[in-house]
């Protein structure tokens, strides 16, 4: 195995300072003494500034794009060359943790300070992004940062409300930018080789497997339902078992189903019961209507689909043998998107040199990578986090595990950009 | 079979007056358009009016006694004879069916108007009562009206608020009652030899067995809980199926074994989860806490008990397979109330005559008599009622099966009080 390209001490230093710069981009809050930075707030713009200087401080070319995305450029031996891209987001959820998106950017900035700090360009530019808005915790609506950069906002976007009726155009107005030049921000696709992402993982599995980093597959496709068993609402004391309609039954006998069901379908597929209401919902009433969400999840769009089939088949069937009804509505649906092989083979290389040895996992989260993957090769390395725990302010990961993931990525920035 | 006392005509004819008074007092509610009367509200006092008006014109003494029941007396051969005591309660549940409650009270004025129409008197006088709380709707605590004629106000009560912060005695004082005579309301355990109510039967027994009447055996105990499993929130998308602490897929197990074990325990159990809150309560979080309400009855103490501490005990045990906790807290317990044998007999006797055959069952509800059965001989009839729904605007019955349920009272309080 040859040397790292970051001395361990190197990446200790750049992890440090990552660490104190989450910290000091976790004040940037409307909330005190919680994280909440949503779109198009004056609270995302200061974490544009603050990011912009650190990006000056690497010696790039700072600007904010015309959606609100802080760029960088680092150039390459030639001016003007094609770059490789890095980034992730700078805005959260609400009462979030504060390495989910920051962790992406910030490690990519000291990809490009250890090439400053010794005055290396490679044959590459190499390009960072903080995109403004994928959490889509104020709008609803996602990625809407890096579907600025691939030029695939829907016309609708723009008169699209937040919670207190403005809309993205007049808070754009509102922090200066302009809903006509939305197409400014998109990029052409020979500006950019290769995205890569860094995040942690939200989830246990580097954890279990004891180790600091791994690559993603495949960030995994998502469908979202609301479904409803509607029986009889009756007397709780009246009512002999044999003659109920209750929903509230009926829709338990399914989410066994679903929790039974789902890994037998594949083992790499999750389906989620998140929420539940109960109708009437009295303590002596045998609930008659029960509206619950379906969020079924996978790395492979056929096996997904599969299994929705299934469940919603046996939801029906439940639901016949019991004479009541039921139905399910799809109102979110996104598609698998796999990540580039070459990058993921680029990556592991990294990892290995780092820690000894890879792992493939998908991502059950969606990332900026899902939009940046329609038009550029794509990749993500995903770094451990405390108990897989995220959009919570607990969220948590070791100053250690940041170095690795700085010394991989230099190591991979290195072989991507420098066309080794 | 012997003849009934009351022709099939008169039987009809006073169904028909029933039916009208039922409209009649359904009238008088604090809502335009729905049924709500309320314990000590104007609309109550009005109900008492109008029912002591009936009572008088049945030829019954009538007053209202010092919690507001509404009390008449047909004296028997010899002034002063002991009573055979009938009755129910006249307030309801909020936007209520005007059945519940209304349909005792007015048919056992109509015995009274068939003995006061033939100038008949029995041995034993004929007390009936228009109990003024049943249901609890505004003060959360039920029974007021028969616990007023039993002496067991618990001394809690007159302090107890309604929704508006007006406790149970000034209550009593905005309509010309006084706290401090609650006491008055009691009766000498002499006063009585029995007591009989009459109540739709608010299930779909009688429905099922093609049957207008049936006799109740006893009135379900019942125990209500407030459940918790509290597993770990999680990312939907990014924690494996087998890593998942779902606190709202230990419940759908629980639920489903509650649902499957209550009748190989009793047929005559029932167990109902009436109310579920799923916490956080987002279509794309693993629920990790989640409370539920359990509330079990049956007619026998014993086999109840057993059924509670199994599900309880199952409850536990799929905590502890999946590493979560459960917890169960009881707030509501009553026991269960046998009906008086002879009584019964004495119902089922009529019953048989009018209908040809009769049905025993226990009642799911609870009823005023759970309070008077702790003081006098206490039994019930129950009268079909459409679907089995009650507490609803849509509460229905035939105005010819309340002609049948005329008949067989007029012949058991014959058969009671007549000393036959």
């Amino acid at each position: 195995m040859s040397e790292c390209l970051m001395t361990a001490a190197a990446a200790a230093e750049a992890a440090a300072r990552v660490m104190a710069r989450c910290d000091a981009l976790a004040e940037i809050s409307e909330t005190p003494g919680e994280l909440t930075r949503v779109y198009l707030s004056p609270e995302l713009l200061r974490a544009n500034a603050m990011v912009g200087k650190w990006m000056t401080a690497a010696g790039m070319k700072v600007w904010q794009d015309s959606v609100g995305n802080i760029c960088g450029r680092y150039e390459g031996q030639q001016v003007g060359a094609k770059a490789l891209l890095l980034g992730s987001h700078l805005d959260t959820v609400r009462n979030a943790g504060r390495y989910d998106g920051m962790l992406g950017v910030l490690t990519a900035i000291e990809t490009v300070q250890y090439l400053h700090d010794r005055g290396e360009r490679l044959p590459l530019a190499i390009e960072i992004i903080g995109f403004c808005d994928e959490e889509g915790t104020r709008f609803g609506i996602t990625l809407l940062g890096s579907r600025g950069l691939t030029g695939t906002w829907p016309e609708s976007w723009v008169d699209h409300p937040d919670a207190n009726g403005i809309t993205v155009a007049q808070a754009m107005k509102n922090c200066g930018l302009n809903a006509d030049r939305i197409w400014q921000s998109a990029r052409d696709v020979e500006d950019f080789v290769a995205y890569l992402e860094l995040h942690i993982e939200q989830g246990p599995c580097l954890e279990q497997e004891q180790l600091a980093l791994g690559v993603v597959t495949a960030i995994n496709g998502a469908h979202r339902l609301n479904c409803r068993f509607v029986g009889e609402a009756g007397h709780a004391g009246t009512v002999p078992m044999s003659h109920r309609k209750d929903a509230l039954a009926a829709a338990a006998e399914w989410m066994v189903y679903i929790e039974r069901r789902t890994p037998q379908v594949g083992p790499q597929l999750v389906a989620t019961v998140g929420t539940l209401q109960c109708q009437p919902g009295a303590v002596n009433v045998i609930p008659g209507d029960v509206a619950l969400s379906l969020d079924v999840r996978g790395p492979e769009d056929g096996p997904l689909s599969a299994l929705l089939a299934d469940l919603l088949a046996e939801g029906e069937a439940i639901a016949q043998r019991r004479g009541i009804s039921f139905s399910a509505e799809e109102f979110y649906c996104i598609a698998a998107t796999a990540c580039d092989a070459e990058l993921q083979a680029a990556l592991t290389r990294a990892v290995v040199q780092v820690q000894g040895r890879s792992v493939s996992l998908p991502s059950g989260a969606g990332h900026d990578a899902i939009a940046v993957a329609e038009r550029w090769p794509s990749a993500m390395l995903f770094v451990r986090c405390d108990r897989g725990i995220s959009h919570n302010p607990a969220e948590s990961v070791t100053t250690e595990d940041v170095a690795q993931a700085v010394q991989a990525y230099v190591q991979v920035v290195n072989e991507v950009a420098g066309g080794a």
